[in-house]
């Protein structure tokens, strides 16, 4: 295949590309844009001005509606978004990070459109889904695909390793990394890091208020459990030395979760909900626990000494490295550009 | 010019075109478009699936979502107007009642599309004109103009006259009409109407439930000062055969005022505030009085015999019906299909 292929990442515009903190959505598309310019692709990252990339930025909103309360949403996505269609003619393939918005551009334009699906924000999105149902899609986990769907493949996150180094000493703590938000289970790991009687540290943007005043903040000692807020990967890599195990206890269906990856680099065992993508992420008694509820989280404490650090951060390597997702992309893209080709001829 | 060509009107869909009750925006899509149709024009009306027309109807979206709160304004928004987009080669011109959403879809296609600017719902929006500044727009009043931006032309909002038949006879009371909200100062209605010594019937949706509970309940005693909820059109000519006038004390500048229309139709007189187009609307003296304040307001009750009902329905008909509205309006498609034959050519 023609390497020179010009690639149009359309990414959020919630958040900096790559964010500063939180920001799955932008950090997927930051480690594909990188990861793609390093192999030799011709790309151009759609994103917010302050982002950083060396691939060609573009961008008509400067700063992400999340870290700068005076832009409107809408406005902005709207600005973003058909910036990006209005130069369509200029690339071989546009490829969305962006909820359903963009989907309902991709009709106006001749370049073909992949979208990776990252989440399903709400069933009231699905009538987007289904008149754009003939586009281009991947899921990022087998488990978060839609039924009524097709999709070229999934294909995994891919993290840049080298901000995560193994560690191979493991500390004795449990940690929470991610949203504080019910879905995410922080009061089930505060349950389990009660009855382990080990430490817990939770790091992370709190996202519901009311969740963490009633269910995380009377917890709070200081010593037992205590709450450090958002962290940058600097911050990940202090609670990964200090870690004994990740907890991830969602109490929803996880879609992919980055941070089950990046303490499996780390060399840091993941003990996670049997939900969503977690079984296929967390390779079960090998790179953590899949558990089914806090008893067998419990039990799974007592068990992360078996869990050797290298073989969490070889199975990172090979499934779920930026060379792995640019690789799997490429791939897709290959597919693309072979059923378009009739189009374009 | 040839009457044939072929129009898409977009109105909105918050509510049915044209509304049951209250919805300014998609009452004027309504009235232009079968007005448009009533002269012989191909038109095709993009609005909700159970919207009324003698256009073409084509839509996406079943129900407003202002009246089916299981829908996602943004997903109905999004299908919507990219559905007409998407068939915008089968129109020689999209005129769209909608906000600024529409015009990001409007470099993608090769027809061109008119903005009809209602109303900037927020200063948050102005990065869009300010993109899309060399589009085509039209002003619904000479006052709600945007410095910035260039017009083609004002074209007054025009109402359907045969549904506010002319009605000699004046009532005592005062009336309200319009959207619960501090910005259509319905407290100083109630203040006038305190101090004339009048009892003043209210009507409209309550949009802002505080302002409501603080401003406008406490005076409610069903005799003196009534509140009957929002009414349709058979409502609207009830109240305004019991109306000395219609207050319309707005705090914020009106951007056109379709219910002074509607009064002034009926023969009603309108004491307006002095703020945004009232003065444009209401000829002072002739079909009301606008006024700078609340003691201005008051002398003006006092003089509402002054104003004969003839006059008010006379200036309708002449600035303000559906007919001087198309025939505008077909002025500055002439313009538009001008300016684009070269490009068509």
């Amino acid at each position: 295949m023609k390497q020179r292929k010009s690639i149009a990442i359309l990414s959020p515009v919630a958040w900096r590309t790559p964010p500063r903190q939180y920001g799955a959505w932008e950090t997927v598309a930051s480690n594909l844009a990188e990861g793609l310019v390093a192999r030799g692709w011709d790309v151009t990252l759609f994103a917010t001005g302050d982002s950083v990339t060396q691939a060609q930025l573009r961008s008509v909103v400067p700063t992400g509606y999340e870290e700068d309360r005076s832009v409107d949403p809408k406005v902005a996505e709207c600005l973003h978004i058909s910036e990006a269609f209005e130069h369509a003619e200029e690339f071989d393939l546009i490829h969305s990070h962006y909820d359903f918005m963009a989907l309902t551009y991709s009709r106006l334009v001749h370049t073909p459109v992949l979208t990776t699906i990252h989440g399903f924000s709400s069933p009231q999105i699905m009538p987007v889904y289904e008149k754009y149902r003939d586009g281009y899609f991947v899921s990022i986990s087998d488990s978060d695909r839609h039924p009524s769907l097709r999709y070229l493949a999934t294909v995994y996150n891919g993290i840049d390793l080298s901000l995560y180094p193994l560690n191979d000493q493991r500390g004795g703590d449990l940690v929470f990394l991610g949203r504080i938000h019910p879905d995410k289970g922080v009061h089930l790991a505060i349950d389990v890091a009660r009855r382990s009687g080990r430490r817990l540290i939770i790091a992370g943007i709190i996202q519901d208020d009311a969740y963490f005043r009633e269910k995380v903040e009377p917890f709070i000692d200081g010593f037992n459990v205590s709450y450090i807020g958002p962290v940058d990967v600097e911050g990940k890599n202090k609670l990964f030395s200090q870690a004994a195990a990740v907890l991830h206890l969602n109490t929803i269906p996880e879609r992919f979760g980055l941070v089950l990856v990046e303490a499996n680099a780390a060399g840091v065992p993941v003990i996670a909900m049997d939900c969503g993508s977690c079984r296929e992420v967390i390779a079960d008694g090998q790179t953590g626990f899949v558990v089914r509820d806090i008893s067998q989280a419990v039990e799974a404490v007592e068990r992360t000494g078996e869990i050797s650090p290298k073989d969490c951060r070889r199975r990172v390597e090979q499934l779920f490295s930026v060379d792995a997702m640019v690789q799997s992309y490429e791939r897709v893209y290959a597919q693309i550009f072979e059923r378009e080709a009739p189009k374009r001829a």
